[in-house]
This record gives structure tokens, C-alpha cells and sequence, in this order.
């Protein structure tokens, strides 16, 4: 009997309601850069990330005293205190506070995966650490690519690609769904030179319009991090220790 | 001034309502069997193929006398003249015919694409004589996969890729979305080698259980034809002489 788990990809938002099948944890990757700048924020000692889908949920947590992150189209929402670039959450002032995030993508794919078992944060940066967390839990893993506006983007697919080659190297996953093929086949390509491989992508050039370079290699840049952030009623909390 | 045309690539019919843009002229593609069958259907003197999306039109028109083609989930529909089949159609009783066909992806994915300015049936089969056909129209396209049952498929991926790989070497067309960057890299990976890359991919799998080797070895085997299936007025019809 072929007792393997499952470890599938779904490209985006838009297609999770497609992918109905039981997964008892769903991992939620924004690379550039909702989740990188969560595991970053955590990297650097913040206690919670509470990821909200809209503005006025973000700014009705400011009006109660947080400190709320909220991007729209890679820039800062007017009024908020930053956005989602990882750099902003290595900030002393941010130690062991709950600080509030909303994303044009992200957090709404956060939003969209909380009814599963388990939610947890994937970027390149704590690669490793999360697929050798995944392989302890032996349970059935989607991948939610956050995508850019619902559509498919390429740097989220990599790194569910990456996630699926090492759980499917354990010999104790498999993968059924094209996507997830696809996913692998992309990475395999892709992992030698991610910057390079990356340089067409949409939200790539979009974001270097925007002078965010530095982010860019920060986010393509894995392994830097070992923390695991899951959603436990309702905000982000790291199970375990930063680096 | 950037006078290419965009050749973009939407991996399945429930995406299609995100790429709004401009297109006039949408490829549809469902490499296992649908559009693959049209092409056989056209290189052997079909007069034309009626595509409908439900059993109850196919019904319709076999009622009105009509051959009828019917295939949902890989099988011929029961009561119907024959599938989706390319083997089906190299029948000297539907020479100069007009066939019916309604498949489970394929002609859905055409009654969808069917307000463009142009549709076009795109397949392995017809791979350069399509691309030729294409420059020579000078206008934005885009491909539409069949996908299976909405979600992502590698097949028509990486003939969506194959298309949008010859038409951007023509330095005619350019590619914005992270989709068509995808499609274009994996059918870079897959070319030398159709057969062995889509081994594991599920409709694949799904044909083989259903003892089709046959076909799957026809529709992946490039450049066996030089149809140019175009829709007018709700029917297929081939607009350059087969080989």
C-alpha cells in the first residue's frame, strides 16, 4: 500500500477552490515579499504577525495602537508605518511586539487557507528549516502560491517547486497534480541561478521600477532563516527559534 | 516604440476571465486529444467540425442525422459515434462530412474563447504550419490550454510554450506574464524528449489506464500536419490545404 503523502502546488489564489482535497497543512509563499518579510519579522524577535486581508481591517487595528504594515502594488499604503520589504521589520523598535501586515497578495492567500488544520509560512529564506518541519508532520502539504493578482507567478512556483523535490526526495511524498510536476520542473531549472532565472519575471521587473533591488536579493537569497511561523488564532506566531 | 505583439499564455479555462487584455486571435489547445483529433479530422478531409460543449447539443445534432464525436473523461460517451480519438477520424466515411465533437475540456475551452476576432486550434500536430500561419496575422494572441477539468496541464503547457517560444525568436512578439515565461521554460526542458518528460504527468497516466498509448505517441509527435483550423460562424473549418 502506497502509504506517501501528498505534497501538491497550486498556483493561486484564484485555483485553491479547485484543489479540494483533503491537505491538512496548507503552506502560504509570497516570495517578493509578504512571506519573506514575515519570516524576516520574526528573524528579528517580533512576538506576532497578525495578517489582515483588507486596509480597513489594517487601519482599524492602528486606530487600537499597533504598529501596522500595509502594501498595496509594492508601495506603501499613504498613512501606515511601512510596508512589505523585508528590511523594514530589522528594527529594534519592532522586538517582541504584535505587529499587523496586509498585502496585496499574501496575506489575502493567508486569509483565503485558515480554515485547514495547519497554515504555515514559506519563503526561500527558511527553505530547509520548513521542509525538514514538514517531513516531521507526515501529514498531506499544498502549497498556496500567492501569485500576483490571482495569476500565476514564477517565484512563488519555485520555491513550492523546491518544497516538493526535497519532500519527494524523503521517499515519503509523492505528487499527483501537473502543477506540482510543473512546480519541480521549474525549480530544477531555476535553483542555480534564481536572480538570473528570475530576470523576465513580471513582478521582478515591476518591483526593481521601484528601486527594490536590494529586497529582491534579500528574498531570492535561501536559507538565511530557521523559523517556522504558524497561524494560531489568528496571528502568526514562530514555533521555532530564529537563528 | 515597441511594435511587438504580445503572445501570452493562460494555463486553463477558469483563468481565462483574468487575461482581459486585447487578444485577437486566441489558440486553443488540448494536446490529449481534442484539438489533436480536429487536426487528424482536417488531414483527413473532414469538411468540417462542429465543437459543442454539452452532451445534450451533441445529442442534438446526432438526432439531426449528424456523426457525432463524444468523449468525457477519456472514454466515448455511450450512444455516440466515436471520442476524441485522432484514430477515430481516419475514417473514409467522414471524408467531406461535418462532424459534431464534444469533449471534456477541449471544445469548452473553445465555446469559451468564442467572442475573440479569431480562434484557432493549436496542437503538436500542426505546431509550424501554425506558427507560420501566426507571424503572418500580426496581431496579440493568446493560447489557451484545455487544461484538465479547469486545472493546469503540461501537455498543452509546453505546446503553449512551443508556440510562444518560435513566435518571440521571430522578434516579432514579446511576453509579459510570468504564465508565458513558465510555458516557455518547460517546453525548453521537454522538447528533446515529449514522451519522457510528460511520463509522470496525471492526464497522461489517465490515457495510458485506458490503454491509449497509441494516441498519446500520435498527438505528441510534432509537425505531422499542416492544417489551419479556424472557427466561422460556431463551425471549425481548415483555412490551408493539408500536406
Amino acid at each position: 500500500m502506497d502509504t506517501r503523502k501528498h505534497i501538491e502546488v497550486c498556483f493561486s489564489p484564484y485555483l485553491f477552490p479547485l484543489h479540494k482535497e483533503e491537505y491538512e497543512i496548507v503552506v502560504v509563499i509570497d516570495v517578493l515579499r509578504a512571506t519573506s518579510a514575515i519570516c524576516a519579522a520574526f528573524d528579528n524577535g517580533v512576538k506576532a504577525v497578525i495578517p489582515v486581508a483588507t486596509i480597513e481591517e489594517a487601519r482599524s487595528y492602528q486606530e487600537q495602537g499597533y504598529l501596522v504594515g500595509a502594501e498595496r502594488g509594492g508601495q506603501i499604503v499613504e498613512g501606515f508605518d511601512f510596508g512589505n520589504s523585508p528590511y523594514s521589520y530589522m528594527n529594534d523598535d519592532l522586538k517582541d511586539q504584535e505587529v499587523v501586515l496586509s498585502t496585496t497578495n499574501g496575506t489575502k492567500a493567508i486569509d483565503l487557507a485558515k480554515d485547514a488544520e495547519t497554515v504555515v509560512i514559506g519563503s526561500l529564506l527558511n527553505l530547509d528549516a520548513l521542509c525538514e518541519w514538514l517531513v516531521e508532520q507526515d501529514k498531506n502539504i499544498l502549497c498556496l502560491c500567492s501569485g500576483w493578482q490571482n495569476k500565476f507567478n514564477l517565484e512563488d512556483t519555485i520555491c513550492a517547486g523546491a518544497i516538493t523535490e526535497h519532500l519527494i526526495n524523503t521517499g515519503k511524498f509523492k505528487s499527483d497534480e501537473d502543477s506540482s510536476i510543473a512546480a519541480k520542473y521549474l525549480y530544477l531549472s531555476a535553483k542555480d541561478n534564481y536572480m538570473g532565472y528570475l530576470k523576465s519575471s513580471s513582478h521582478r521587473r515591476r518591483l526593481k521600477n521601484l528601486n527594490l533591488n536590494e529586497d529582491i536579493k534579500y528574498c531570492l537569497t535561501p536559507n538565511q532563516s530557521s523559523v517556522i511561523p504558524v497561524l494560531k488564532d489568528g496571528k502568526l506566531v514562530n514555533i521555532k527559534n530564529s537563528k
